[in-house]
């Protein structure tokens, strides 16, 4: 051929770095010997190369990608999290900062975009669609049609957020369509956001949607896949997917599923790892290595049209070397041709995101207190919140007792009262109700993790208890709080990033969790209490969730009293139609 | 759900067709029985809905894509190719026009794509990123980086096209670089042509290129499949690769795998089909035929980010209705929505590509001779280009009779005069050869198809039947034209679009050309000469081509004389080194 002396040269260039391995060929599907050759971040072949440094690994996978996942569910910032998920081969994440933008709105997203250059882990983003979740609640922010346009901008940007109004988008909401056709102008994907949703609504989704990662049951999940949804099998810490979904790659083609973690809190992020757990999981569960390893790599990348996720002549050196592939153990990882680039013992300095933003009024313990509408009565009817687990509720109708006008919380009967005090600087406003289930014996616990406006929430058997952890919320600029008022002793986790996470390394963060868990547990706080506590405000999720506003019946959009009117006709059903706030919603 | 009554009415409007059948659903590589709902021309749901049409299939698939193709090899235009392909079930093509571009360059590739408009055939494009092939011979127009640049924004363009300079692309040549990072900065895929490329300087080109098409044996299909390029399956009319690479789906995942036509005659499009006709023989051969239609659809429509090629909510209508999977025959084909929408009866008017092109000059039987260095020999000793078959050409030494100082063809030992005229304007050149293989018995062959610079290519058993050919050619606009001295009678097919095509409807030019092939037949002609004679003055494929500029050896990618010198030591071996022009090439 023409010229084809020339190219020798190359050739017999030295590389960086070369090496040898049982490779994991994403492309092909094939598990080879193989050796890649890398120089100056890139692989440039995958045959044998003089090279100053050579490697060795059982194993050679790409990098894992996470296809979906809220950094803020593991309370630490970006590259807080990437010291602990590098090392386990978790080389990029597609993150939606949510929770992030509920909170700070526009310029937290751009935050966490610019902290994300303080971290070797790649980082993509995706523009929260869905800020706020529902006009019930008041936020620290909202993003119209308008600014998640701009924000699709931003570098790094590589989809439009999940897509949560999905009755919205069938209905044709504009506001909704604004911000999917603002993506598809741009060639970016859309997420979906789809839990239970079937049949003709899906069908009807699916029109706009590119992927689903909420599928609970493997029907679900297989007709979401018959529809041409990617689907995403999610194993993050309350919902733990995996196992009851991998029977899918049985059934359909696997190049078109993907892992993906969701919501991993700190513990299981130290303890288990990220989307590199899902890939052990499953491999233990029994699926093919191979379509496990793809699932987090090629998959997610053609989903993202990312550029890595593959080990190919041109691409990124993003590479895992296993010593073991079915439990995954980890030797070395390198990105951009880096090895093991997290442990260079420099933890990231300042977070871009904003501090202290936690503006919620000081409370007093009358100010969580419901006033009975008579001084006669001796106990009264309400409404409770029945925190069933799994972070679901169910509707509840309980006596509880009256004392000097006020209705009172029983811990006898697992009966505490709640509160949920806006703080973003807004209204101030509180919301008073009752819950079951969290199972505290004395005192109180709160936090400034309520999803998804993330507003104070706190739960207690005292008033007193609860006033004083929410005053301490604000003291600490967010957080953890539990609060046992024997020992008259305050146990916190402080999250005064955005009031949401730590800037912390993760295993501080990580003990300081644990202690206030034990903490809570000591006062007598079910184990998932505190994962509980923060969707109780969750008002986009069945059935009953107490917003700053008031109690919510989510079923039909509208608030609802707490306490149970006698007039004749009502059993205490929580189907009580009212279109305004009812009088237990403080009007600050 | 909120509002989750608002759809129903959407859900229950009627859409304009419903097609009941067996779906081959690409995307989960399903086969099972779905209702199509179509609503103004996208597919609304996989389920059933009320319709004012309703149509029922065996089997449903996509609409078939060829991976790769040159329209021109088909001698008609697309809007004609449309008629013959898209009952087929091909809905779309990804066209490179590869020989219209070395004729009239960029304006060509401009005027083909608007051709493009004329048919309902999703034509997309790739812009010709190797013209002209070497400059070794007069081509009708260059295409440079800032050209192939500008053409990168035309519309339905989606890649660069088949980078052929391999060993330029390896050695850093700059041109061909700009070029590709043209593509890349445009998001747009890179398409490969490594003709036999392995080891070294495979592994160098793919990291610049997304595909190859030109494996012609397994082994070289799976080394190329193994470094990540993706594969195109070719069945062309003289390459027909496909039974031999089958082997691959059962090697490598096929999802990087897909099906190709390359180049096929009119003759093959009309008796077979398309790409079509490649799942056909595919299904034949024993793959298993949702990987055949994957291959041709979903596989290549991710290849190139194109939207269709899957059957699922929210894509273009483009469906083939099938009365029978494994034999592909066909009931009715949609695209985007409208039934059979080139069975109309109306053929495409005008194409936008230029006609009567050919500007070559007037020739005499003596223009096209090689004159004897002395008077005195009776034979000379020549080297000739040996036609061994399926393009292919070996060096061969010949003696040739000699009269008047006039080098004569001998075809009793089928070796004939060669002559390549320059005929796009420009020094209209002369270059003069013999060749070996086409078994031409009297008259002479010529056609302006000759790639890939497309000059006037004219063989003959005497001067002045090729002569008349030659300007029989020129008097035509171009095309192919056979001539018998004996009734003195000349049997053509006029190709007046850029001298390669026509704008007949494609039965007419398939009848055409069967006249003239069994009259080339009746002088004598080889079967396949035809096809032969048109890659006889290809200079970038080993191992003796003609140019309009004289006999070039490939191999050392230079001019060679015809006639071997008697010097001392020379034995007539191909490998004589001349740098410039030799004296049997015409200085016009």
């Amino acid at each position: 051929m023409r010229g084809s002396g020339t190219w020798g040269c190359i050739v017999n260039e030295r590389v960086d770095t070369l090496v040898r391995g049982t490779l994991v060929n994403v492309n092909t599907g094939n598990v080879e010997d193989c050796a890649v050759a890398i120089d100056d971040g890139i692989i440039v072949a995958l045959e044998e190369r003089p090279a100053e440094r050579e490697l060795h690994a059982n194993y050679v996978t790409p990098g894992l990608i996470d296809a979906h996942m809220h950094v803020e569910s593991s309370m630490v910032t970006l590259p807080q999290y990437a010291e602990a998920v590098v090392p386990n081969g978790v080389t990029s994440v597609v993150h939606d900062p949510h929770e992030i933008a509920n909170v700070v709105g526009a310029a937290g997203v751009r935050a966490v975009i610019q902290d994300a250059e303080q971290t070797p882990l790649k980082a993509r983003f995706t523009v929260p669609s869905s800020v706020p979740a529902s006009d019930l609640q008041d936020c620290g922010a909202t993003l119209p049609a308008e600014m998640v346009t701009d924000l699709l901008e931003e570098p790094n940007v590589i989809a439009l957020g999940e897509v949560m109004d999905v009755p919205g988008l069938v209905a044709g909401d504009e506001d909704v369509h604004a911000k999917i056709r603002a993506a598809r102008e741009r060639g970016l994907t859309v997420d979906g956001h789809m839990p239970q949703v079937t049949g003709d609504e899906l069908q009807e989704a699916a029109q706009y949607l590119d992927n689903d990662h909420e599928s609970i049951t493997l029907a679900e999940a297989r007709e979401k896949a018959d529809v041409g949804l990617r689907v995403y099998l999610r194993e993050g810490s309350s919902s733990k997917n995996l196992a009851e979904l991998l029977p899918l790659t049985e059934e359909v083609d696997t190049r078109r599923l993907s892992f993906c973690t969701d919501d991993r809190e700190v513990t299981d992020i130290v303890d288990e790892g990220g989307v590199d757990f899902a890939v052990r999981k499953a491999i233990r569960e029994g699926a093919d290595p191979v379509d496990a390893v793809q699932m987090a790599t090629i998959n997610t990348a053609e989903s993202y049209d990312l550029p890595f996720g593959r080990v190919e002549p041109g691409a990124p050196a993003d590479l895992v070397l296993l010593d073991d592939l079915d439990t995954w153990r980890v030797d070395n990882v390198l990105i951009d041709g880096e090895l093991n680039p997290t442990e260079d013992g420099t933890t990231p300095s300042a977070t871009n995101l904003p501090t202290d933003t936690v503006e919620s009024p000081s409370v007093s313990p009358s100010d969580l207190a419901i006033t009975a509408p008579d001084g006669r009565s001796r106990t009264a009817r309400v409404r409770v919140i029945d925190a069933v687990g799994g972070l679901q509720t169910e509707p509840m109708i309980a006596e509880v007792p009256v004392q000097e006008g006020t209705l009172l919380p029983n811990p006898d009967e697992d009966l505490l009262s709640l509160a949920v005090i806006e703080r973003h600087g807004g209204n101030g406003g509180v919301g008073r109700g009752f819950v079951h289930g969290l199972e505290l014996d004395r005192g109180a616990v709160g936090s400034t993790i309520a999803h998804d406006a993330h507003n104070c929430v706190v739960a207690g058997v005292d008033h007193a208890s609860m006033a004083a952890v929410a005053n301490k919320l604000e003291e600490l600029g967010g957080g953890v709080v539990a609060y046992d008022p024997v020992d008259d002793e305050f146990v916190s986790l402080a999250l005064p990033v955005a009031g949401l996470m730590s800037n912390e390394p993760i295993e501080t963060v990580y003990e300081q969790f644990e202690t206030v868990e034990a903490h809570t547990a000591g006062i007598g706080m079910a184990k998932t209490g505190l994962m509980e506590l923060s969707f109780l405000a969750l008002e986009v999720i069945p059935t009953y969730r107490l917003t700053n506003n008031g109690l919510v019946d989510v079923t039909n959009g509208q608030y609802v009293d707490v306490m149970v009117s006698e007039h004749a006709g009502e059993q205490g059903s929580p189907d009580v139609d009212r279109s305004a706030p009812d009088d237990s919603v403080s009007e600050p």
